[in-house]
């Protein structure tokens, strides 16, 4: 302490000279000095932090603790998830998992959410700079035509990622090389980031551009954009359900025709005229709170929010199905490995490794899509039945 | 346990029956079985719960625990965070700390990051079905001529909230009322709900259009959308900075034209290039850790992500600059009050209500908006010096 | 002919020494020459060009024809239109004017489409850099706070034109001020030109922030842009029609539950998807032929192409609109006056300036959108009943 | 003109009975008559319109002329365009021709336009109802590995179309089949929708997937849409020029910091800040202008105003570019063959087909985009130098 305060020590170093608990709390001790605030529920963790601190967390000083409530059971009907589900929501919005719980019992009792996945990727695109409109076609065509040979260099930096393939953009002088890997059980960022450095730099030799920046931005990572609504980035999972009339009403105390018309009305032409990259009702609700309780990244909740869900009216009923284009998620890696996150992957099953490699993080993915059906089928609902305000009244978060 | 089984009490209801953690833990135990999963980890939470089961979280199982580390000192220049801070951000990405310290350390040695607030107002927008096109003119007319009358009826529905103004819009025979309201130390979506609701009535009765959902997606809540991004949603802060040459050089290796033209190809091109509504390098990521750290709404970073980051290259260096156009926080309801988080609200001087009201939510956007200035800072920093690989590996999440 | 060969006069100073028909001819043969191109057709011109030479068209060398069909009668509710009208379209896509007539008939048959004006104001938004965010938002409090000083500054460049309002945005060190005028007649884009320059003036003077264009694309002129979609540009209209389920039978061989399918899965799910800012069918497509008719500016087809088609199922039939939240229409200036077009503007009864000021150009906008329902109508009538590629093959524009 | 008015033949059935030149006139007499207007100079065209009635206009009454200027000469350095060019351009926009010309002299003094060609292809997209998720996933899967039985049904429609590969998307159970051909000279709308039925027609028999609509609008035609800024439509054309310091200050009273933030903060940042999908100047201009004269489809501006502007700042002086994701131009087809717009297509030399097939309308392509060019660099170095709104007011269009 008196180290620290004097400057003897860097606040970050502690790690370097003491053991992981200790280092923490002397940090801890040091910020409630400074701060003139007691953290002591912040510093009575329960988790090994012995990994954390060198993975997960610089300047560890504890953790706070979100409350993980259930919904289901949930009955998925998937390619790698197909049984019935507790889902784990780590969440403080009152009255999300009461709603989620709602959606999860009508479409188990519709005899389940099926759910595909339609492509799997992660993506890094590195931005360079070439010299003139000219040198940027011979940059992109040189990539092109080799791209066994940066295959084979991307490769050669993991054990577990694949290259599928390689989307060149141009903009004026600035070349793009969106470069996208199957990366297996791991969301894959890491992965990807590290074998784009090793194309790069490939390209640049071979090429003369010169690497601007790792990311472009067109990869594209935690940002709403529409390249990743439209070519998909971590997996393209559909999940959806058909309700007959009959259920409808005696799940949502509404009918088939104003579901049909909430969807219609408010996901589809309101998100048009509010210029939107996410047509869905709170699809972030149930990404968010399930990325946080299994250790997901949840500033990827943002592309996770790029989701479309309809409603179509069909012949006795509705078929109700959401498509998030881009949901990244991972069973290794990450926060997956913290006790109480991978707890909560264990409740799913999906916890570490899948068996092939890639079956955990594709089941996760399913049982997500249909968490996140199961939480707009339940909104839509309750919009429907005009219930909104009302639940908010009851199980609200406090002050108004 | 016995009756949980064989269904003779619902898992939401033995709260009812049950003191707090006596009912989580049954339910745990329940879970536990089912599942085949040992959910001791979920289950040794310390914070208080009372509260926790009847405004937070249904259905309560225990809580997930997120690692908290500090990034700091960073002087903030606001016109409410006037001071030096340590941001407490709970995160599992590695290097994520390490890259918003470093930043932190660069804004408060060139003297501090100017933030500024430009608007603030927490928004809901009912849908309606009209008739026809006529009538749809009709309603808009009557609501744009009833003004006072809404902000009456719909203020009469909190203690706390004002209504700032309502925008119409159409879509044939779909018209969105955008209700607008201040809503103080809250972030307000509970609040502006309910009197939306009461708004909603009095135009139904009034202009005999039909309330089609509560929400109408031009909110627009927890999805990307343009809309947030022009007129704003919740708070917009913009946070900058000026740095020399020299400290460009010294803290980042690298200078001041690479760091222009990082965020030039990057940010910006590369943004355009991708059909983007966010113009950052990873805004989210810092956004995602302050609002889990402080009980923040994590869905939320959804609209947080819409950020624009700019670097003018002036006389002598870089002014950098962050702005967030719909930036949602609160420092009362949601997840504020639960130990861990109320703790690391404390820790930045902005735990409950602000004097005058308002003030410890503008404050925190401030805070928030410095650490995503530090944040990109650092990222275009490394970018420029081609250190993010590199940093990843050391640092990173582990399975490549 | 001489001394343009030897550089002793310029191409475009020809008008200083001879009369326009003179020098417009002189010029074409110059070029005839250079590039060794009859241009003899070009220069069959029959339109009176004195005026042309001066205000329309610089380096004259004749004109093009753009064959001109009608579609109609279509019947117009609105508060500008009230009657039948044979619309004038300039188009060289085959089938057009033949889908668009189709569409008019059904409309008309169906008791006229009914159209409504939302709003109408024409934009402009210089860009002005401050010195830093604090700087930023002391400029835009300054202009909040001087609204009636920058109306009178404005509005005394024009004596037609009314400032509407002022909206402010951000962006770091960049701020837009959005200025709307309504501009009556005039589309308007010149006369609020004028008018910002002398109000950007002002803002200069006063905050001392510096003017860095006069257009800082928040205008946003000619560019697809969510902010023309949301807060609209020009003239945000809206057309309407109720077709019963016989109607749709006998007008288009389809059925009204296949209509609302078409509507739902293209122009509502396929642009969701595709990231689109625009969610119709071709409403570019007629609006681009009577712009081309009507001497409107051609390069506001992008802003006209925002457009919102809905088709409701509702009892006994379906109710169909096109909402066009940006269109950009005048009866005086630009390319009004020209002979051709002006008899085109005559046909519509909306040649030159209303009575009261603006309620010709507000009757054009309304026939304009009656228009494009009819080409949207007839457009997804082809499309439900599979008549698309057959529409193509017979009335094609050429080579397969 | 008595059968007319008694109805006892349609207005578009005078071309059965009559050679076109009468027909075209009897129905101009006619909407004289019923209009009570003059529309004699819309009836003295000078065109050959016999095949113009068959292929480019039904109901034909006449013409609108539109006045055509020159800019240049324009040097291009391109794989196609290697010469000076004369434009032609087809407005009405007082002084938008005098900016052209000032940014074509600059362009070629400086050494011309470097113009590439990153792709080309023609897409449509057709949209399937599929009867679940996991039916549209078959179907997806079942056109994936179909590829060379779609190929060769789709080109036995056309003696000059390849397909170039097919792109699957899914929302729910609407599946989208964006097909890509090349359309060797001609613009290829008419081209691919037809190949798109064949193909369409095979789907819906293996996989029973029910036709939707022809086009679903992940096309997308004439609509703004990220998908064809991301992944190209049409032809995918970069332009870009080098100019030195003396030569920004020389010809644009400007220097090149100026230049450059102008871009930086309009282009890019005002584009940003604006949700927008078009971050140039006003491409659009050129675009319509050159279309309108060249016989191409005017409602394709709305794709071709995607386009990027840079400003990149070098070493002494700006390397200044455009990237047009999406311009579509052909010169066969369409209007292409009307005798005024082709001589101006000849004046170019890209009348008729190239050699070899795509030549020609790849020159076309690679002129235009330096006419945008030349476009933005007059407009931006206007506005640089604050001449904006003088330029109005010296060439306006008229009523202030």
């Amino acid at each position: 302490m008196q180290r620290l305060k004097v400057g003897a020590i860097k606040l970050h170093s502690l790690e370097g000279e003491l053991p992981p608990d200790k280092a923490v709390t002397i940090r801890r001790l040091y910020i409630e000095e400074i701060t003139a605030t007691d953290l002591s529920k912040v510093g009575s963790y329960s988790i090994d932090i012995d990994r954390v601190v060198s993975r997960n967390c610089e300047n560890m000083i504890g953790a706070v603790q979100v409350p993980v409530g259930v919904a289901g059971p949930l009955k998925v009907c998937g390619e790698y998830a197909d049984d019935e589900y507790y889902l784990p929501l780590a969440t403080t919005e009152g009255a999300l998992i009461a709603s989620v719980n709602r959606g999860c019992r009508a479409i188990t009792k519709a005899g389940g959410a099926e759910v595909r996945i339609h492509r799997d990727g992660m993506t890094r695109a590195p931005v360079f700079a070439c010299k003139s409109v000219a040198h940027a076609l011979e940059t992109t065509r040189w990539v092109e035509a080799h791209l066994p040979e940066l295959k084979a260099v991307g490769e050669a930096t993991t054990s577990h990622g694949k290259m599928l393939g390689v989307t060149t953009y141009v903009a004026g002088t600035s070349v793009f090389i969106r470069i996208e890997f199957s990366t297996g059980d791991a969301m894959g960022m890491n992965m990807v980031t590290i074998a784009s450095e090793k194309i790069s730099q490939m390209i640049v030799e071979e090429t003369g551009a010169e690497l601007v920046a790792l990311s472009g931005n067109m990869c594209s990572d935690k940002k709403p954009a529409a390249i990743n609504v439209i070519m998909g980035r971590g997996k393209t999972v559909v999940a959806g359900v058909f309700l007959s009339d009959e259920e409808v009403r005696e799940m949502f105390k509404t009918d088939s025709e104003t579901l049909t018309s909430v969807n219609y009305r408010k996901n589809l032409v309101g998100s048009a005229r509010a210029g939107a990259l996410g047509f869905n009702a709170h699809a972030a609700n149930v990404i968010a709170a399930m990325f946080i309780a299994c250790g997901q990244d949840p500033a990827h909740v943002v592309e996770g929010s790029n989701a479309i869900t309809t409603v179509d009216r069909m012949e006795g009923g509705v078929y109700v199905s959401v498509t998030l284009p881009s949901l990244q998620v991972g069973t290794v890696g990450g926060g997956t490995g913290i006790d109480t996150q991978a707890e909560c992957l264990k409740m799913l099953g999906v916890a570490g490794g899948g068996e092939p490699a890639g079956a955990n993080a594709k089941k996760l993915a399913e049982i997500i899509a249909a968490g996140v059906l199961a939480g707009e089928l339940s909104l839509l609902g309750a919009l429907g039945a005009g219930h909104l305000a009302r639940a908010h009244k009851h199980l609200g978060r406090g002050q108004r």
